[in-house]
């Protein structure tokens, strides 16, 4: 294989997230030099349409004007100051906006870097918080299978999904797991926009069992995402909060990947009209410039923590940057976006259409088991069997193989297993939603016309 | 107490890490609006000579024209992109100096956001080698006592700081210690100087019960710094490495705080002349801008995850803004002014004048019962009892009430218990370490000229 000048030297070197490096000998690492809208530019000049908001992060393309600016001009101000006894306008500004459009009683914003370190930050709270409310029994958590929550030890320990954690098993907590929803293959035939919910009865059993010794449950609100974009509605959500009230278990809304417009809400919760004692927040916060986090929590978590310095009831979490106000900028010039932009708004057309034209595109497709969509994600299900929704064996890597020939069609997909998804930048335009199912669809066609599957079928 | 505006609104909402949120009625934060070279602006004016370097990341001061400049050209050309299967030529030329400079055979780099993550990084790539070496009964890790390595639970885990980890101990690893070293408490009453470290007898005797079920030993090299500034000499580091061939254990060097020219080589484990098989590295990283760390490890290490994807040897981490572009361009700007600008050389001068101005300083104080020093890091040991040693008790708070007075004075100290420290950025002048000195001393000298302590005493 012919490698460039700095692929050589990365391979030397890098070792790349979530990769068989070994899979880099066939396919090495593509260089990228410049990004700019929905777009992202390799060394040869060749583009590539940022189908997934480069792991869904990026909100408003590439080297956006609006936020580039406003972190230049942090930059020359103050890059970052220590966060403890002391603040800065960044930070404020952003805590206050926070507040403001997260659920209602969320109060409190505690800082942290990333995705991970935020869950880490409301397990150990709602934790903490249990213990000084002399409820020393509450030492687990409960999650559902197939969630995904972030990979440090803590939050690894409520993932379900087990290609991440199988390994570390004998590391991790001992979570409590009742199954999720899966409307794709509702064990209640149901279907998801006429549904009551049966499925909330697997988390119920699980609270009779053990709700004396549950802290938190943690949860991806309506879309658990790296599990494949499984979708589920509003109503679970409503149910699953009435059963923590009744349980006396904090509810831990992981709003990381589906915060900040994803699902058509600023926040997924909104669609179920409720407010968890902590909602975890990252990737969008800072539209896909820097890694910033946050936990928002309410006053009744906030006041158990609060006392005089000798009771020993400090939460003393900290990173270095907790609170940096280069990465709070960008997210304040984020908030800035929405509001003066009115994306919410214009997403909804967007998604509209998205959802047309998707679903036009993928129904009729071999193999296509499923397209799904909640607000700006949209998923393709692949499957062996249209019928019975049999899926592909995960060996056979249908999902990357086609992703790897969107690549060559200039299109940058992220495979979950067998499902593809889009998640694009908000910046995307119609014509340009037409291309990104176009060069999906083409993808998905080319590689079943040559796979050995389509073979066996004809 | 009357708080400005900004005071008021933080309060409503910020919860700031590390802190007794009650103790900001007495002590509201302070909400600083600029930053330049070794200096913090508050709102009303006041500055404050930054000592303790924002929690030990700022390298070359607040607001460094050559590290925004390369972070403003970044931002507006490649902020951010997947980095799985992809690349981008800060990452390589960053991967490829992080080689160059670390010690000899720690060949790859894999990226992470904060030094929390690192760890966890570290602590999950050696399990997971032992795993795929046939080692199942490696399970667990050793670590010192009054060692820090962070706050998830992982990381958490491996900490010895009972302040920060003894609420969440049924979360935490069943991790296997071992007492540190303690030379200015020397069991074996030696002095660093002229030491044989009879000490780490209290590893090997560990490592003799144990080792079967060790998969790797975690320090801080040189400096236990969250215990309060706790130095050791390098034959020490020597001694551990040795231990580990011996046993069959990884060490990982845990040099987010001590990394980066703090102990007046560029890395600690170079004085030691060891290379451990895990380093890890973060706030310096990026000169005190943004959160970024990685974990240098050897290609022994990459191998035993290196294979063909169905055999499932992967390291499957990743957090959304590994590799990002951002914070690998500030810290190559960062690493071209240790080059260009001779600063471990610098350094030197002053840490030698630092040391001889602050033991002259210090050393005849009332209630000083030690000031040592490593590099660019001085600590000052208040004791009860300069005969015996006795600290004072943790609930006086000694340290928190001098740094409580030092800000009054335009000084920004940190406590760690009953230990005051310097570690100034690289960028101060010798007439600002005077002054340092001279505000440190006058605040100690102030708190116990109307301490109680002081009553009790005359």
């Amino acid at each position: 294989m012919n490698l460039s000048n700095l692929q050589k030297r990365d391979l030397n070197h890098v070792w790349h997230p979530c990769s068989q490096m070994k899979d880099y000998e066939e396919f090495p690492p593509i260089v990228i030099k410049k990004g700019e809208g929905i777009y992202l530019y390799d060394e040869n000049g060749k583009k590539y349409m940022d189908a997934v908001s480069s792991w869904w992060v990026n909100l408003f393309g590439h080297s956006n004007q609006r936020i580039s600016q406003a972190l230049s001009q942090q930059a020359f101000n103050l890059e970052h100051v220590i966060f403890a006894n002391f603040t800065h306008e960044p930070a404020i500004l952003l805590a206050e906006k926070l507040v403001a459009y997260t659920p209602k009683g969320l109060n409190k914003v505690f800082f942290a870097d990333n995705g991970s370190s935020a869950i880490e930050v409301a397990l150990k709270m709602s934790f903490q918080y249990h213990m000084q409310k002399n409820k020393p029994n509450k030492k687990r958590f409960l999650s559902l299978t197939d969630a995904y929550h972030g990979e440090t030890l803590g939050a690894l320990s409520v993932g379900g999904v087990g290609l991440y954690n199988e390994v570390f098993q004998p590391l991790l907590l001992n979570t409590v797991r009742a199954q999720g929803p899966d409307c794709y293959r509702c064990p209640f035939n149901q279907t998801p926009n006429h549904c009551d919910t049966p499925c909330i009865s697997f988390v119920e059993e699980q609270l009779e069992k053990h709700a004396e010794e549950i802290t938190a449950i943690i949860i991806e609100p309506l879309i658990q995402a790296a599990a494949g974009m499984k979708m589920y509605p509003p109503s679970y959500l409503k149910r699953l909060k009435e059963l923590c009230l009744q349980y006396d278990v904090h509810l831990i809304a992981d709003e990381v990947a589906v915060g900040f417009g994803r699902t058509g809400t600023l926040f997924a919760c909104e669609q179920a009209g409720i407010t968890p004692d902590f909602m975890c927040l990252s990737k969008g916060l800072t539209g896909g410039y820097l890694p910033l986090s946050v936990v928002m929590t309410t006053d009744n978590v906030y006041e158990a923590f609060y006392d005089d310095y000798a009771s020993m009831k400090a939460f003393l979490h900290s990173h270095s940057y907790t609170g940096n106000p280069l990465a709070c900028s960008v997210a304040l010039e984020v908030l800035n976006i929405f509001e003066e932009e009115n994306i919410i708004k214009e997403n909804h057309v967007k998604s509209t259409y998205m959802r047309e034209k998707a679903s036009q595109e993928f129904s009729d497709l071999p193999y296509v088991g499923e397209y799904r969509q909640i607000g700006m994600v949209g998923a393709i299900e692949l499957v062996r069997d249209k019928e019975t929704k049999e899926p592909f064996p995960s060996k056979e890597r249908v999902g990357y193989q086609i992703y790897r020939i969107a690549l060559e069609k200039g299109l940058l997909l992220r495979p979950l297993g067998n499902v593809l998804y889009f998640m694009p930048p908000y910046v995307i335009k119609t014509e340009e939603i037409d291309k990104m199912i176009q060069l999906a669809s083409d993808s998905i066609q080319e590689y079943f016309k040559n796979s050995s599957v389509m073979m066996r079928c004809f």
